[in-house]
C-alpha cells in the first residue's frame, strides 16, 4: 500500500488537514496517509526543511511527501514536484527542498503544470493531493510538469568558516519540543574542520568545551544520585540527526526551563566553535 | 474499506481519542480513522460546527463523521445521528449540525435510543462509537434511534442585513491557525446584496475597499522585491471555504503578529459592509 | 492487522513521530499504527502512567505499546518489554508501568538486549521499533531480552489513610485537558473506606460534600435555564476512567477557567476526604 505523508503549517485545529486527508481517500481507497508535522511555523521555511530532512528517510521507499507550507501559486511560487533517493516530494518551490537537495541530488525535478485544469484557492488540496495520488497510481513525474534545472536555495544553510580553519560561526535553525537549540553544524563538517584540536563552543554567554554524544554521559553514574545535581544543566551533543545541539538535562519549558529559554537562544542567533591551536 | 472521522475538543494530550480509536479497532478490524481536528475550543459549538462543515465534503460518500463536543447526555442535551448530503454524522443535539443543516436538508434524523443497554459516563467512548460501528457494518438508522423532525439551532448563523440593503452586519466566527479573521459573510450571500455597488468593509477601525481572491493578490508583482512592504500588511479575501476572512499577509501569532492579534479582532466581534450607492 | 500504539513526550512539532512511523512502515507493510498521546510532559513518568492506563484497555487484545517517555538507555535507565493482560508494553523501565502492574499481575518481564546489536542515540526509533516489530510478526519476548521480577515503581500511587479511618489523603496526579484535577483516589478505594459515611473533601480552601456521577448531575432540570447559574461552578465527580476528580461545569481554561487555574489546583497538590463518625 503507497504512504503519502503530510507536513505543513496549518496547526491542529483547522479543517484544512482533515480535508487533505478526505480528498486522498476520495481518490484512493487503499492507501496510508501518515502525519510527520502540521506544527510548523507559519510560513517557516527552515523548520520545515529541518523536519522533512529528518523524517523523510525512515519511511520506505517509492513515499510520497506532501509539504504544505508557503504553498499559494504566484509568479514567484511555483510547484514543484521532485524525485530524490527514491522518495517524491511535492511542495512549493520556496526554498524547502534545499536542504535535502544538498545531500543528495535530486533524480528529476519539475514544475507543476497541471493548474489550467483546476480552479482553485487551496493548492494544497487541489493541486498536490491531484498529484500525490497521480504518482501513488504510479504515473510519472513528466505527466505533470516540465523538468527544471534548479530549485530555489535557503540562506544559512551552511555555517561560516574563517580562513585559518579555527572558527565555524554556525546558526541556530530550530528549537525542539524540549527547548533542545539546534543548531546547522553538523557532526562531519564540524569533524572535518577540528581535526583533533580542542575547541570552546560560545553561544551568548554561555561556553561548552565538551560535546557528548548522548544526554545522559552529563551523569556520574558512580555517584550517589542525591549529590549529582545534573537536572538543568546546560551541554552540547549531537543529537540523533547528526546537528550540533544545544541542550538542558531532562529540560521542560513549563516547568524548569529549557535551553532555548534558560540561556535566551532563539532560532538564528550565533552560536561560534573557536578551535585551539595546537 | 469505511472511514469514521472524529471531531472533539479532547485536546491532544489526555487518553480519551486514544480510547476511543481502541475501541473502535475492537468492534472493527478493517477501518480507517481520520482526526479531523481534536483542538476545538471546550465546549465552542461555533467553532466545532465551522469546522466539521468544511472538512466532511472533502470525504467520500459513506463516510461517518463522530463529533464529540459538549456531549454529556442529560434531558437538555439528547445524541442524535443524522444521514445527510450521504455521509453520517453521530453528536450531541446541542447546534453543531445546524450550519450544515441550513445549506443541506437532511435526509433523516434519529434521536439515539440505545443508552438503557449501556451504562456509562463517557459517552462518545460508548455510545457514539457503538452508533458508528453499527452504520460502519452497514446497518441503518432506524435500528439505533426515533426519527425527529428538528435539530436544535444555533444563533449567528447568518447575517443581518438592514430593509434599505445597503448593510450587511456579520460576525468574526473562528480565529484560524494564521489568526486569520473569518466572518459568517458567504461569498454567495455578500454577492445577492452587493449587486454591482462599490463596498466599504468596517472591522473596529479598520476599513477595507477590496475583496481579494487570494492572499498574494495584494502584491505587486512588477515592484522589486524590496520595495513591496506587504509582509504584515490587513487584506481582505474569500477563503478556500467561501467565507469573507480578514488576514494579514504571511501572518504569525508568535512573531510578527496576525489580523486577530494586530486589529484586536476576537470570536463574536462584528463585521459591517456598506454598500455604496450608484 | 496488529496495532502499534505509540504515547511520548515528543510534542506534535518534531519528526521524531513521523520517523518512527515511517520506520514501522518499512519493517511491516500490514500494520495499524495508532497515537494515543504524544503531549504528555517531558520527562514526566505520571502523566505518561495516567494515559497508558487509561487508553491502552480499549484496544483489541494483541495490541502492541510503545511508550516513549525518557527512554535514553543508562546504567540506570534500563528498556523493558511486557506481557500483561494480553497487551504488550515497551518502555524504559523508569516506572510508567507500576500502575498499570499494581492492579494486573504481569505475565512477563524482560529486559531488552539486543542493544549491542544496534548503534543508536535514538532508541525510541531504533530499539523499540525493532521490538515492537518483532512482537507484530509474532516473536516472543524471550528472543528480545531476558526474564527480570520487578519493575521500578513510582512514587504516590497510592493515597494515605490515617489508622482511624476516617481520612484520606491523595494527591493530584493530572490535569486534563479541560483543566480537570484528577487525584489518584479511586472509587473502589474510596468506597472502601467510606462504608456509608457522610464526607468532606477539601482541596486548598475549597470544600465538597457530594461526589456526583456525571456532570450534568450539577443542574436542576427543573429551573428555569437563565435561572440556574451552574457554569464556572466547581464539582466533584467520578471521571470515567473511575479517578477523583474536581471539576468545573463546562471548563476552558483559556476563557471561563478551570478548575486547575480557578482553584489554584497543581499536579502533586493534596486533596484531604474527611469521613464523619455516624
Amino acid at each position: 500500500m503507497a504512504i503519502i505523508t503530510l507536513t505543513t503549517d496549518f496547526g491542529e485545529k483547522d479543517h484544512f488537514v482533515g480535508a487533505i486527508k478526505g480528498s486522498i481517500f476520495s481518490e484512493l481507497e487503499q492507501i496510508n496517509i501518515v502525519d510527520i508535522s502540521h506544527s510548523i511555523s507559519p510560513f517557516n521555511i527552515s523548520e520545515a526543511a529541518y523536519i522533512i530532512q529528518n523524517a523523510y528517510s525512515s519511511f520506505p521507499k517509492g513515499t510520497i511527501h506532501l509539504i504544505g507550507i508557503d504553498s499559494e501559486l504566484s509568479p514567484e511560487n511555483k510547484h514543484i514536484a521532485i524525485k530524490l533517493d527514491d522518495h517524491y516530494f511535492i511542495c512549493a518551490n520556496n526554498g524547502i527542498m534545499s536542504m535535502i537537495c544538498n545531500d543528495i541530488a535530486a533524480e528529476k525535478v519539475v514544475e507543476i503544470n497541471i493548474h489550467d485544469k483546476v480552479e482553485t484557492n487551496f493548492p494544497v488540496l487541489d493541486i498536490f493531493v491531484k498529484v500525490a495520488c497521480h504518482i501513488a497510481r504510479g504515473g510519472t513525474l513528466d505527466v505533470i510538469g516540465k523538468v527544471i534545472n534548479t530549485i530555489k536555495p535557503i540562506k544559512n544553510l551552511i555555517p561560516f568558516v574563517n580562513d585559518e580553519h579555527n572558527q565555524i560561526i554556525g546558526s541556530v535553525i530550530y528549537i525542539d519540543n524540549y527547548g533542545n537549540v539546534i543548531t546547522n553544524i553538523r557532526r562531519k563538517f564540524f569533524e572535518s574542520i577540528q581535526k583533533t584540536r580542542a575547541y570552546e563552543i560560545s553561544a551568548r554567554s554561555h561556553k561548552f568545551k565538551t560535546i557528548y554524544q548522548k544526554y545522559s554521559d552529563i551523569i556520574d553514574f558512580d555517584m550517589e544520585e542525591s549529590k549529582r545535581n545534573v537536572e538543568g544543566k546546560g551541554l552540547v551533543v549531537f543529537n540523533s540527526s547528526g546537528y550540533l545541539e544545544i541542550a538542558i538535562y531532562k529540560s521542560n519549558c513549563s516547568t524548569v526551563g529549557s535551553a532555548s529559554t534558560l540561556m535566551g537562544l532563539k532560532t538564528m542567533d550565533t552560536v561560534t566553535i573557536n578551535f585551539l591551536n595546537q
